[in-house]
């Protein structure tokens, strides 16, 4: 994710970092040349069909109707990963809180609170497709983390593992029934974040609206010069371009904001929300928390 | 469901999966005929009234209006019919670990958690209209599975049968007061998954809104060439084939989005997230979980 | 509401059943007339003043603004009450299930699972002001029934009776502490659905809204046939005809479905899920349960 | 809150109560006197610049969005305050319920509930500025009552009060554990609905976007006739009535939208909605309910 | 936070307080001598080429879709963020009742109590960036306030302070469980909100539309002047103005909002809120209470 100031006025044309211009630039030069050649032709050799610039407006709206949409969807699908992992952070918390209030024994809240480390991570190494062992070798040991990752769904048997010790301390009655509910409920709400992750990576917009909106996109924009040569005269290359520029940087934004995990520079900074939940439990600890992690090149990861 | 990178741009207008082209091509042609009729008389024969483009303009407000309400309304449908059973992924993992914190003996948690597995297959099967008696014999046993089934509501007969379960546990001891509660919220939360996805099942978006947007639509397409023969000349077939594709297109993806739970190319993947729930139940319970399910050619059903 | 697959395209503009169009063919008949009468004075008698259409064009994308609004208000209100009755189901559901985990006596639980089907049905009654006795009498008893009805608000009436049937089985000690709880939170929900119906049914969309779009749709219409005789030519009275039934059409539907709990074509079918309520309470108690309800001549009431 | 079925067609234009009309009749006024002047200084004295409509097309399409946008946040203020005090009516309700199950003596119980029916009172007095006392006299008595207002937050200490009765009931061993909880869970939904109406009440919409909407607003409506000379002929003074109407009349709408608790025509009904939490209790304690408020010249207050 | 009634007309056009024309007015001036420069020079010296306002009209709409996207996003998290503030003010009213139900001793409430006031001061410090010790130091002592600071993340600290003292509590047997467990839901809510905080502040919105909507916008509003030349005659330059001052201040709008904790005229009162809270524990604690914060000048910080 892009952690900036907004650019001065002068910067704001030659910023690349986050910029969707690199991914694009192709299609809008293709477009300005498409709308060079249909000008000189019409101009000198022979007259070509106009299209009124009218009738590019209305399927301009309708093009606006499906950006407009799809635009919103997917970042409603980022927003809600963000959600869902600002949750997951508070839940951690509230974990560790319960220890203290339910647990008595000071030594028995670490193996459970190092669990939930280690089912951030496994939970992002499943959303990036990373492997996560080093990062939670330091809080279960070798051992049972290889165990974990073995699972089909190593983040799950994370929090079967902090259910399992619940259970123990169940029946040596370190901990009471209101805090077996209490931290079974915490778990829940792991659990449900977790699935609304899983949700969001293993579905994604339907594919019927990709190939609608992109196949619009290109129709539009092969049309518009077309429409432009009556309606902009000499400005028509660079009112393409301009036109290409929103209407294909709009679907290039959507396309990176409709995966929100993956390890893009629009996309979410799970590493860096990995290590507040390291530092968060740390501090419930009483150890000394790593550091926050910090953007570098304005990228924080 | 189709699971599929985007093509790429070449390949972009020839892929037929998942698109809705063979679906509105002959309504495509049809205005393409039309338009061209119209071109024809009007050019050859005796002049037709025209259509101002901008008065289409207007209607063409009011149509994307519509398409774009019944759009959202769609896609809010097959959206929150996933997140419904993306809660009830998370519910059955969650049954797990109640299990493993409240009823002391493991024998006593398969019996609990194999319905939760026919609860899914059940509901799948109401779903989609299917039997489902093979998938949950190997769980449940061939006697109550047909027992479920001859109910009127067989998903909810599970439910019940997890209940009485839990209500014999508490009889005889094995499961506290905190237990019950917390097995009962969940059971609880399958239940409301389940309500809200019969729901999206039985209530379709209200009739009306099909006859407005479909008929106007049509009148649309109909009306459209009498505007284009003076705002795109020689381009008015091509003109008219594109806009028929974006409003037909949009109204054919609303009414499959409209039925999330269809076994369609656009529809949710039921069975691979009841094998999700399989494999989530057999780590569980300590055993081999069965293999996730991979989309072949493309599609997840 | 209206249950039926979307009709073929031949049969789409002869469907009656469920369209708008009865009501407000007299409105889409004056237009027609006032188009006429405006085409024939500016054309044989002497030039009426014209209108742009682009002025036209300002004003439509105001008062679709304005339809757009109050359409997705009525259809989000429509929407909620059918998600409320839907909790509902999934409430009584739930109740059964917590009578098998908390409550020992098998004859304790009957009592109480009947109250539960006449809330539903008073609570309908009072959503559609009918007499709901007849039905409730088999579940309550016609003594009880007579109490019930006799009261302000007679669904919590019955909710209470629940409640007072659980303190009652409390000082027995038949029910314990978490029952009592698990029980009153599951009425707690019955009762905030309750809540959401009565809101929906006592507060409609602000008045202002009524007025201010009504007289906006009247005055785009009347403004109308004065752009078009320049627009669209001889088309003038279709093209009106089309409009005017956009725009009527789309606030008849908004009309309809701003009150979900009417008795109409478009309303929600209370009366079928009053019967999936006794159906499952039915099966919860083990007793035969009746019918599902299906429609006739494709509605379901 | 105007509570009225809509006006048949002929009255429709007349009704005056509910409408904006006279809020913004002298605006409209305002806006008809400037277009005859442009029209008649431009016809018979000296050409005027003329705005193309077009032109006036772009910056309609602007403001729509800033009206659109306002008006949608000031109907989600209006209905989600709506739809707080209708939690809090099933809390009252829920609250009466969980007396009945967890409190034994049923002379313990009406001090609690009066105290809830106070806390609605109050409540209605911080959000209408209004004087409560002698509606609470009658529930609470006088010197509680003066007590009660004498706080800062009146509301609150109502609620506060409920929680000392409870605890003291707790030292009796008059409620158990479990019913501790559960009404400390209902004050607490109380609570939080009180406290959003205390946001909706406290932060109105940022004043930025008043400024914002009414200058463009302003502006829009000034130019306008200059736009309207070429466009509508001698149409333009009802033209520009007829467009003055939409967009002031929406802005007043959205101002009175904004706050939904102002004792206006299109204000929530506060009063009648503690008068419905009056009959809750009455009911809930089996005492005779006073009459539901009825409507006075179509006004609910 | 700019708190005051709407401006009179009169007065209106010359507020400046909360405007964005200070931060924007250089852009519209340099748009207007643009416009007059295009102006000019076409008329006087040479033809520059025309662009058709149909065409920008098509840009126009592009645009617009892109700053309601933006305008709607920001709203949201600005009105989100007050949200959470509220639901917090709620919860610490929460914990003053459970106090009063659940802790016998009302000597034990008062650290508890102050705690949360310290937590929502810490709170605001890390959104804020501000120093609290001063306002804490009155609460919970030097030395804990200190302490407190020296953490990682000091709000989440003071929270878990409350837990420790809890779970002391339940050594010395003065809470209950149903007191332990219901006060730790409520420490739990505390933390999702303050997770939620966290989350808009150190998550801008995806800097890639930020990108994409400035440098639309200035594209848009340089090429206007071409387009107006045509269009609006002589209003060129005001025209110009007026539109400019609409994208630019939206974006300005927008901008500000986005960010809702900074101390700037639209940002959230976290100062007053902060008050609110330590009004309702004095309360709790029968102590006296501060007084509100009242706006200065227009504006609550």
């Amino acid at each position: 994710m892009i952690v900036r100031e907004h650019p001065s006025n002068l910067k704001l044309f030659f910023v690349m970092q986050g910029s969707v211009v690199p991914k694009i630039i192709g299609r809008i030069i293709g477009i300005v040349v498409l709308s060079m050649i249909v000008m000189l032709v019409d101009q000198y050799f022979f007259p070509l069909p106009h299209i009124s610039i009218a009738a590019m407006g209305i399927f301009g709206v309708a093009l606006s109707l499906f950006l407009g949409f799809r635009n919103n969807a997917a970042y409603d699908r980022w927003w809600e990963a963000r959600k869902l992992w600002g949750g997951m952070i508070a839940d951690v918390r509230n974990l560790g809180r319960h220890m203290s209030i339910f647990v008595d024994k000071s030594e028995d809240r670490a193996p459970i609170m190092s669990c939930a480390v280690a089912f951030a991570h496994l939970h992002r190494g499943f959303l990036r497709s990373v492997d996560v062992k080093t990062e939670i070798v330091d809080w279960v040991g070798a051992e049972k983390a290889e165990k974990m990752i073995a699972q089909k769904n190593p983040a799950d048997s994370a929090l079967r593992s902090m259910a399992e010790k619940i259970g123990a301390l169940a029946e040596k009655d370190q901990i009471n029934g209101f805090g077996q509910m209490t931290v079974s409920q915490t778990l829940s709400s792991l659990a449900l974040a977790q699935a609304g992750c899983e949700r969001i990576f293993t579905t994604p917009l339907p594919f019927v609206y990709s190939l609608l909106v992109r196949r619009t996109t290109y129709l539009y924009c092969w049309l518009l010069p077309f429409a432009l040569i009556d309606a902009t005269g000499w400005f028509t290359p660079i009112f393409a371009a301009v036109v290409a520029y929103v209407f294909f940087g709009l679907q290039a934004v959507t396309h990176e904001l409709e995966h929100p995990f993956r390890n893009m520079q629009n996309g979410l900074p799970l590493d860096a929300m990995c290590r507040t939940i390291e530092i968060s439990v740390s501090e419930a600890l009483y150890r000394r928390p790593p550091e926050a992690m910090t953007a570098t090149n304005h990228v924080l990861s």
